[in-house]
């Protein structure tokens, strides 16, 4: 085992730090953040700091960098209300990696990469077709990180677009057999296995796999 | 497809809707959080909400619910300052679940699951000695969410204790082979495999695997 105190991190090579601090949150969440504009039309971006922050009110958030990146889908957001999370597929993360390229704001990423806009009566924001869990949102907040000027935008979720024989009894749902992907780092994308469910774990009563 | 709008999610069973809402922000880092007290001696609790804030400084963040759980983390943290986080292997995923019992503040979750306190140096709060992925905190700041009640705790990188057979030539930690766990919902774990690493997204280029 190696150990790397903070001092030694800021002199590290940028492009390496990156990439190695990138790494230590462990595996992500990765969406696909689906806008629209009236002015710019569609937008698609790549995200993979999405949290879950509350079932009711069912809340999700996640962290936007301005500072670093094209800020279509932020203004677009802030101009709306509304947007989409995208769960990515092995069928297309390639096209899913794709939109983290520095395209114009009025070039569609849907359009660029080859992903499929949907719309879904009611609701704003552009889905992508080619995604099987869809989750509309209704943007409330955005909360300011003064360490490091990033924000974390906070949403209601309006809708639900999901493959029913993925959902159990209990309400779970089974992102395995829903094919969603992880990544980590910048770059690396991955498919999961199954370890096992485990029961509510209570003091005096042993864990066991349900 | 199923479609569900935010009226008919307030309709669900209350334990149905948490296992539903919990299962959308896709597979989610899992960490077992180390801290220490004077007055309680150590605490080790599992949390599924850690995300990369930024590389640098090197920031990261995870979110506490003190409404729905004790608050020996949350006080310890903001009493010294220090903690950690420690990524968990499938050797002892079941060990890291039960630490979300509601054990009394003066029970060590190390002693209670089975797993061992480990010191470095230097470092005042306790790592999992049984992890491969260690990561020393220093707290900088709490994020009140006024929406729901739950704070984003933020904190820069003191130390990272990590596998360096594990670290590739860029920095990029492997986290297959480092056996990170990932979990999905309440109560799901999964090892990972992997898909590809993918080139930096560039507009006119075609992704490549790296």
């Amino acid at each position: 085992m190696k150990k790397i105190k903070k001092a030694a991190l800021a002199d590290l090579d940028k492009r390496f730090r990156t990439h190695f601090i990138n790494s230590l949150s462990g595996f992500k969440s990765v969406n696909l953040v689906g806008t629209k504009s009236e002015s710019t039309g569609l937008n698609l971006s790549i995200v993979s700091s999405v949290i879950h922050l509350g079932a009711n009110p069912a809340l999700m958030g996640f962290i936007m960098r301005p500072a670093s990146v094209p800020r279509n889908t932020y203004e677009n957001i802030i101009e709306t209300g509304s947007y989409t999370f995208n769960h990515i597929l092995p069928e297309f993360y390639k096209q899913a990696h794709q939109t983290s390229a520095r395209y114009l704001a009025n070039v569609s990423e849907f359009e660029a990469v080859g992903l499929t806009p949907e719309f879904s009566e009611g609701f704003y924001a552009p889905y992508v077709q080619e995604s099987r869990l869809k989750i509309g949102m209704n943007f409330l907040e955005e909360v300011p990180i003064q360490l490091n000027g990033t924000i974390l935008i906070i949403g209601e979720i309006a809708e639900i677009i999901y493959p029913e024989d993925c959902q159990l009894e209990d309400g779970f749902i089974d992102l395995i057999k829903a094919e969603t992907v992880t990544c980590s780092g910048l770059d690396s994308y991955h498919t999961v296995e199954k370890l096992a469910r485990l029961s509510y774990a209570k003091k005096d009563k042993p864990i066991e796999e349900i």
